[in-house]
């Protein structure tokens, strides 16, 4: 007999080829119908989302993990709303890239086509079912979606509401599927799947991320985590420094996009130092040093272990290194970087400009905050993670790595 | 003690950032005496060559495979020649695709930069070796080599001279890596390689593939396997039909991008097959038909088995299935295809337009040859493998194909 996981994925490639040459209309019917589903059937998806709270608070789900979970009224609207914005955005199917004729008069064009199936593997937030669906049949791509188990209620709910809108608009609902066995072995399966798999893309933490490149034999794509660093050059303008350090440490520090390590210049460090500080202690972030910056401030920042600058933090904790020139910065950020993202402070163009050039990050930045790596804030009006490899797609993914191309070749009866 | 591969790697990952950043004019000017150096170490070259030559006799190597290893004086020029083309093609790194201002001022510039280092998996063709060196150093990558134990000594000169060019030219030597320990557990080592392999390419036998791609947790890129399909319509010219199958099947059946199978309109099939046999005939070419076809050349097309849709011959044999409509053509190469190349032989354009716009392969040709699916017959003047996967790059690949991108994003102190 047949898994869950083969029969869903090999119904999802069958039926993907209907979503592959649909009009643009017809996809966004679909998502139009998807929005104002989510919306009457508000109170059938609330109810299936009490069952997980339930059963989260049963297992003793931290309330932070638990507001991650829940979906109000109010939330369920929003994702609606996001629903209709993607209706806006520009069809990344079918645009011609290039197009030339070669002297044998061969016309070669390279037109977007959708990837086929996307397998989708993601972690509690059940709004990420709706995102990721809605973004793969706007780009004319089925999906099979895995959520986590936690949420498996409101992912059920939310998918029928998908496949509901799809119906009405005249497509097969088998474009969307969710596996509702949520074991991880079928994970496995469905990442080894190469006949009916055209991409995985993981969202969550970095043991989900490893667990699937270590897996796949299906084409991935690395998403999100992010050791981010801020370098505060010699002839950086410090106000502006801690402004950026402040706002890409503490607006959000549970986003791939924070950052977790500043490295400052040797030239500089008590003056950055003694403007950062009171700030990072007012908003009570722990400091961890190197014995530089601990010889300041020995009380507040403590001893950073080598393991620090390898670490996440994803919390209100920020390492600190002195560097003794641009090259040094560089070289620490080579060798720990998670090739996010990556900033300089500095007014000398020339520093700028060496750093931009020698960091090999997805988005490496002069005077701005780590925090601009991110779909909406680039302007490509969704996003369906960030890409942490160098293959297909780097940086924030919008709808357009969510295609590839073909060549479309006419010929007059040329021979070679 | 590290191993060869853990050695090497790191070493052309530490080297690479030289590279990456090296101006044009250098890349160049390590071409230039790259090439200079075969022609001028030639007979250095062929000692080695015929020390592979010699094993390889010995082992009973057929003589199609001794002519692939065989490096002559005149082979050599060739492959010097084919260095200094790729010092005139343009280079690929550095190139700004996109830029855009965000409504808060952010300047982002989205530019190529090289993937890093990039291992190479081959077989028996000693020139591959110096192909996909220089293709690695125009586009600023760094490489790790594996060809075949057959070349082994042909490789470790190639790489000599290699090396030698990048060292006059300024550049490390340790940027281009060869694996003399041709163990096939040392490949599965380099293919899990992550922190100092950025991707990896396999180039050759559907078995060397399909290995790469079930061990690599690297990124890599699926190349070259090709079963390829001419479906000719019922509104075809039969005349240049048969030119284009002739030519697809028999000018160079080992390559990928011949032509396996012939999918034939029903309505024409006893024309078709009344001037295409005597053509396949006289070029022995074993024929291998479903019912409908042997019923008319009963001595002359063999049975096809099953298991024939599904071969890649690279042999002068072609399968022959009757369709009834365009729609069968489309869901016969759905699902025997493997993505790689696909003719349609018609004059009714709307039947064209749906073939090009359903067959879901990397190049779709109406009315010429799948041969020509190929990194020169496209204009990109050079190729380092086909890829038959949607990630990243379709089709033939030239310099393009090997280098990423980076989001440089100019701020003036923006905070989100």
């Amino acid at each position: 007999m047949e898994s869950e996981v083969y029969s869903k994925a090999k119904a999802a490639h069958e039926a993907s080829l209907q979503l592959a040459n649909a009009a643009t209309t017809v996809k966004n019917t679909a998502l139009s119908y998807i929005a104002n589903e989510l919306e009457s059937q508000c109170q059938t998806i609330i109810t299936a989302n009490q069952i997980d709270i339930a059963n989260a608070k049963d297992k003793g789900m931290s309330e932070a993990m638990l507001d991650r979970l829940a979906l109000t009224k109010s939330r369920i609207i929003d994702i609606a709303t996001g629903v209709r914005q993607v209706i806006d955005l520009p069809d990344p199917v079918g645009v011609e890239l290039e197009a030339w004729t070669r002297p044998n008069g061969l016309r070669i064009q390279k037109v977007t086509v959708p990837l086929g199936v996307i397998a989708m593997i993601y972690e509690s937030r059940p709004n990420v079912t709706v995102d990721a669906a809605v973004l793969c049949i706007k780009s004319g791509n089925a999906c099979v979606l895995r959520g986590g188990s936690e949420s498996i209620h409101s992912n059920i709910a939310l998918t029928s509401v998908i496949k509901s809108g799809l119906q009405k608009a005249g497509l097969s609902p088998d474009l969307v599927q969710l596996l509702e066995n949520t074991d991880r072995a079928l994970v496995k399966e469905l990442l080894t799947l190469r006949q009916y798999i055209d991409l995985a893309i993981p969202r969550g933490g970095a043991g989900l991320i490893q667990m699937v490149i270590q897996t796949a034999t299906v084409p991935c794509i690395e998403t999100g985590s992010g050791i981010c660093h801020i370098y505060v050059d010699k002839d950086a303008d410090l106000d502006m420094a801690v402004r950026i350090i402040e706002n890409a440490k503490v607006s959000r520090p549970s986003t791939c996009n924070a950052m977790e390590t500043l490295l400052v210049h040797q030239n500089i460090r008590q003056a950055l130092l003694d403007k950062l500080v009171p700030v990072m202690q007012r908003d009570a972030v722990e400091l961890r040093g190197d014995t530089e910056a601990r010889m300041l401030y020995e009380n507040i920042i403590h001893e950073a272990m080598p393991t620090d600058w390898e670490t996440e933090y994803n919390a209100l904790i920020m390492s600190i290194r002195t560097v003794s020139s641009v090259e040094e910065a560089i070289a620490h950020i080579r060798r720990y970087s998670t090739h996010h993202s990556e900033t300089i402070v500095t007014e000398n163009p020339k520093t700028a400009e060496q750093f931009l050039r020698e960091v090999d990050s997805a988005a490496v930045y002069v005077n701005a905050s780590t925090r601009f790596t991110d779909g909406f804030e680039f302007g490509f009006g969704a996003e369906i993670g960030i890409s942490t490899q160098k293959l297909h797609v780097r940086g924030p993914m919008g709808l357009s790595a969510l295609v590839s191309y073909k060549y479309i070749i006419h010929g007059q009866g040329q021979i070679r």
